[in-house]
């Protein structure tokens, strides 16, 4: 099990021990749930009362929370960042493999680093690379002439078609698909005749991909995502979309065909951007919105409506429809309302 | 093949037969299709008429309908469950296998219950436990150190992440993954760093997992998904959401992180529930609504809009631009309206 | 490599080479990338100024274009159209292989046609038949008595339940169910009752399966999807859905149970279709709009909001809320107005 002093852990996060720095900590949890071996934080406010009762070995916190504090302390600017820095020693690290498990099917034209491990079930075709220390986990295809660069992890059930270019670090959680053909149909009198779909898509480095999301291959171009994306679960990308350094999409959100999506960007869960758009830099777009026309400034922009009890929503429906109504009645009653006062004037 | 008296099934769900209670039932069908040899059932009046040339052996159907009905005729008080448990009879039960098959990769730390099946493809890790009974389809995997109760069904090619706890009876569709790591970064100067997951996923019993749904494990604590909660496909659930006994959850909704739901909940297709809100017990959301604050009262809430002609929608939208002006002039025009009236009276 | 001379190109789409008709073309690319060894096409306006500066062996375009090509032209009337058919032979062709992989359990009660693949990992149950010239891809399970017509592609990592039955010429992407059980419950006493799932699905000839659409099995009658429909990714399609010729569906949308949807209608991104509606021919819902009533008129329907900055909209939200505090003012001012108009008029 791994173990490190206060100390040790406030010199990795550049942070000043209150308290005892010899106590050993054995893991992180919440303030709530903490074990007086464990060590847990404070960058919610909201969480400010449990701090109060926590029986943690010690708390990663802010100068200003310090007064609050009932046990050790590991004070830092940035609670939430040490936090993660801390945690990640904890990672249960995977029994280390390195190889190809017996019941995968690799072919003898895939290259295959010495530190890399394959799990079982896999199916990796010709032309294939894969980097040192990736981990491709079981049941995972990788079609003909995809590359998987260095210190990857594909968890497992994993589908990567052929002519897929991934970069390094990336992890890819279970079931999603990268390099399905994209959504290209000409309409010819009433049926829709196929469009190949000739790109391919490019994944830089440091990026996450969530359980379920599906990336396409653009039809001649390549897909694109740039270096630090991070996405959520079930996430649609459709071909040639490009996603900027960066930018984080959460859940069930989706960007339609061709769209370029810029840096740093934030796009909510349920969010839809459609097709043939510009995003620049800096844009957040809010939950279950809808995008239809390009955005060339950076800032925070929505269309999601909140619930309302049924009954309420109801009428303001009614009233949203009896709106262009409304207008006329107005325009009728400032008529009406010029005739009366230039009378009155008379 | 399955066969049964009406007399037989009457019994099965304390219901009244009128008619011949020896004629023999060898399966269900809708009221159109159902032929002289299966039973057929009446539970939503806009079918009424079609009971009315229905071929079936007889019907499952309320005392009130009994009039209309023109073959034998199986009395209820609640037609659509006994309808339901009827069926239960003629579900076709796969060739019955227990065992391990020889293209499964069982970790040899594994634990299988004797009468339990692990299909062809399937990848089990070390530390897993599977339950009595319980069914395990092709190409499944399960990560370490997690367990599946008895008496479940898991259909095929799905994944169970490591330090998932699932109890019994519960079936899970096939492209189901749970325990795929949270959505968790923190932001150090616009780039994103990982917070390590490190919580579990705890799934009770009596459950219904549909097709491609995705269930994260916690940040810290679990996940959890309580006794009889049924989830349709394509569902997300974030990392340490809570849903509470007997809600049911239909396609493509989504609960971002945290958030708890209470009991006997129904969330329609396509809602969405915003982060680290408590919604109480027995709430309905209705189709494509967005929850953005807790909802501490039962009931039905609303934010979805019902589609009209493009035309009339767009010409909504302009209005809905145009409501802050419009708010203005109704002030102008109730204090010039004031003028005039004291004026008037002067 | 494939390669054919400009001319050859043009006898297939029927159209008129301007320039040198025995130029030899090796491939397909956009107008700003393509190389003098390749085709490429215009089909939208907008692309007009790559055209003058594309170094294409050679443009597929209008006859109307023809004045702006600097380099040779392929002249049609629909130049898309000819693009996509001229494109389908640059398609890179899968290593022709046929028979079954050692690695994939195939029942000895199958019936595989000599001409299909069936790749490594795959799982084919009692009773699946698998027609010429198809292709199963890795890791994809087929549950028993199902059937898969002749010329398919499944990509791999597919879920096929029992009792599928799937025509000839569909293309069918990575993380595709279908088959999984309908969400079918009845409500006793605040419990779920599972209500069996015993229906089936039939799919057509000419259809495209988008990566991780589900499509759920009828609980009586069938889910029935019609020849030449095209589904994009993460669909998803509930219980006795039944879909008409040619229509076509875009990314994250949805059907509810039991609806009926027309020929030639195209549902785009995120739209959802509620349950037990009838939706007539050549309707066109667009993004990320609901209905939830049955649509007997062909033309383009609508409910989905586009952005707006987030300041603005929260405004609009608030008006919102107040319609029926402005329709009150209205309606007094109106009473007011009439008052003083009679008034005026004595």
């Amino acid at each position: 099990m791994a173990a490190y002093t206060l100390g040790e852990l406030a010199r990795l996060v550049d942070g000043r021990v209150v308290g005892d720095d010899s106590i050993r900590i054995e893991g992180v949890a919440t303030l709530a749930n903490a074990s007086p071996r464990q060590i847990s934080f404070l960058a919610n406010p909201r969480y400010q009362q449990q701090l109060q009762q926590t029986r943690a070995a010690a708390v990663i916190l802010n100068e200003s929370e310090l007064p609050h504090c009932p046990v050790n302390a590991l004070v830092t600017a940035k609670p939430y960042i040490s936090y993660a820095r801390i945690a990640a020693l904890f990672v249960p690290v995977p029994t280390q493999q390195c190889g190809i498990h017996p019941a995968a099917c690799v072919s003898a034209d895939a290259t295959i680093h010495e530190t890399a491990w394959i799990g079982p079930n896999c199916s990796i075709e010709a032309g294939v690379a894969v980097g040192a220390n990736t981990r491709i986990g079981p049941g995972c295809f990788i079609g003909e002439n995809s590359t998987v660069g260095a210190d990857c992890l594909l968890v497992g059930n994993i589908s990567i078609c052929h002519g897929v270019h991934i970069g390094c670090r990336n992890t890819i959680h279970p079931g999603v698909v990268i390099g399905s053909d994209g959504f290209g149909f000409a309409n010819e009198r009433g049926q829709w005749l196929k469009v190949p779909q000739l790109g391919g898509v490019v994944i830089g480095n440091d990026i996450e991909i969530g359980a379920n999301t599906t990336i396409d291959r653009g039809a001649l171009d390549d897909t694109i995502i740039e270096d630090g994306v991070k996405l959520d679960n079930q996430i649609q990308i459709a071909h040639n979309v490009y996603i900027g350094e960066h930018t984080a999409m959460a859940g069930c959100s989706g960007i339609s065909g061709s769209t370029r999506v810029g840096r740093r960007c934030a796009i909510a869960g349920g969010a839809g951007i459609a097709g043939h758009l510009e995003i620049t830099d800096d844009v957040t777009i809010t939950a279950m919105s809808l995008v239809i026309k390009s955005i060339s400034e950076p800032g925070v922009y929505s269309s999601g409506i909140p619930v309302e009890q049924n009954r309420l929503w109801n009428r303001r429906l009614v009233y949203l429809r009896r709106l262009d109504e409304m207008a006329n009645r107005l325009k009728s009653i400032e008529q009406k309302l010029g005739t009366i006062i230039s009378k009155q004037e008379d």
